[in-house]
């Protein structure tokens, strides 16, 4: 077990280095000082065991890696370049400092790829592995706002959705099946942080606003459609070979599914129909979800939809 | 109880406002755009219930209060300036929105007190109450380290000692004494954040070196000192008469005692002797604690002290 909170700070000084080129006075004071952007990106998170994750089948690397990811996601939802993060760390006596070591580890691995550094935080014992991560980076110039969409404006998306609720169902209910959805199950554990997509898209004048796919786009979409306004979902709505499969096999409709799962980290963005093929061309991997229309609600071949995405915190 | 994560939002802007003049961008969006001092001081600190407060004796105002008031000493102790936090909140289902309003309450009092901004944070369920938050500020041009004091130089505080810790005894164990000693079980529900004679310290040239005394001196002095030096404490060691009468009762040295104190949230610094007087002068509240010597460790009447602070994480 962790003996001590000096035993914990040497584990954090092996996983991540006290320099950055944004630290001007690292860790181990009371607090960091950091060369900071004149519009700068804050945003905080929480990933809770039990809540957000089960240590059933989240290997240690696993958590380290998913508490900094959803925390990049966000500033990616602004087009913002992430710099560093402060990590509050609520630990249970029950885990011992080899799974310390190892979730650090694939924190630490993750912030490597971004050239991020770990500016500060704080440790205390509780009663279940619990990580609070602020995150801080540089806004672009010109920061992305919700709701600037209007009638005809294509809404795309990047990144794939409904496959990490999939991956969800599947390791909660029939873990057997991880096997034969292994994007499904990866999506939930490892998403992908679409921190460049975010920076490039920032950076595209005709993209009118952005945001991180988090709770399902049936509750994401009113966030970041205008209030008089709704979309008309493209009918041919791309289901990834492994959604369909398993879909099928629970009697669902792969799209209505895909529609309302949870955890996408996909990135919403909207621009002019006629900007759309040269934003395609600068992020192939953007593809069209649908077009505004001047009607409020979620509409797929002209239905109106009334499913709806999950609130961690709704009692249901 | 907390309906949902919309419910907790509505209960937020009723005590915070989103507009403060450092906000460019509010809540509410993935994250908040912030106008940002070149020099950034990011501090975080966690607050958990039956850790570092039990509801038995922290009215929910006292919760709010005292989750922001150890983050705003972080930033006192680098004579920073604060100007926003995120609070990343832990929500356990026994607690009602009535006392959601009255934590954030406290903490809305305190923050328009140094008119600091919520720029930001996250809700989740969890099994106790449990705050993280990150806060964020100005550094000062100079930035104060610790361990650049030389033998001779004055080590000062600013705040009291050992008092907290008083309070934090009598509201675990004699609560009936509480009416006795307010001053002690105040100093442990509200430390006083000592934001505005951090500014003015790191302004004065002279001080060398500045940090806040949260795990007590005994632990905290060899933390501010240079390796190869100690200090000796002055004979006049200013005991309060509510800590002598306890101290007494309990046969314990108030010194000792003071010393070995947690959670005083008190200021300490350094200064040339010669500069001593200035600075008192500028900071009527400070008071010399001793004088830095060339032999390591903390002596009372030439005799080393061998009592140490406590380590919230460390196992007995």
């Amino acid at each position: 077990m962790l003996k001590s909170e000096n035993h914990f700070l040497e584990i954090v000084s092996k996983a991540f280095p006290n320099t950055h080129k944004h630290m001007l006075v690292g860790r181990g004071d009371d607090c960091a000082v950091l060369a900071c952007p004149a519009k700068l990106c804050l945003s905080s998170d929480l990933f809770l065991e039990d809540i957000h994750f089960r240590l059933k089948y989240f290997s240690p690397e696993d958590v380290g890696y998913k508490a900094l990811a959803v925390n990049l996601s966000d500033l990616a939802a602004h087009g913002a370049r992430p710099l560093g993060f402060n990590l509050n760390l609520i630990w249970p006596e029950y885990l011992d400092s080899n799974f310390c070591q190892r979730m650090l580890h694939g924190m630490a691995d993750l912030a490597r790829q971004f050239d991020i550094g770990l500016t500060g935080g704080d440790l205390s014992f509780g009663s279940n592995l619990g990580l609070a991560i602020t995150i801080w980076g540089q806004s672009p110039e010109r920061i992305l706002l919700r709701g600037k969409c209007r009638p005809g404006d294509v809404i795309f998306l990047v990144g794939d959705i409904g496959l990490a609720r999939c991956g969800l169902m599947i390791l909660e209910h029939e873990p057997e099946l991880s096997e034969k959805f292994p994007l499904t199950t990866s999506r939930h554990l490892h998403p992908l942080p679409l921190v460049l997509e975010g920076e490039i898209l920032a950076g595209i004048e005709s993209v009118k606003g952005l945001m991180d796919v988090s709770d399902g786009l049936m509750s994401d979409l009113p966030r970041f459609l205008a209030q008089d306004t709704g979309i008309e979902i493209d009918p041919d709505f791309p289901v990834h070979p492994e959604m369909q499969e398993y879909s099928q096999s629970k009697n669902h409709d792969p799209v209505i599914f895909s529609l309302t799962g949870g955890e996408d980290y996909a990135l919403l963005g909207g621009c002019p129909s006629e900007q759309w093929p040269m934003v395609k061309s600068r992020i192939p991997s953007a593809w069209k979800l649908g077009t505004v229309i001047p009607e409020k609600g979620i509409f797929l071949s002209r239905k109106k939809l009334q499913t709806k995405g999950f609130d961690h915190f709704e009692k249901n």
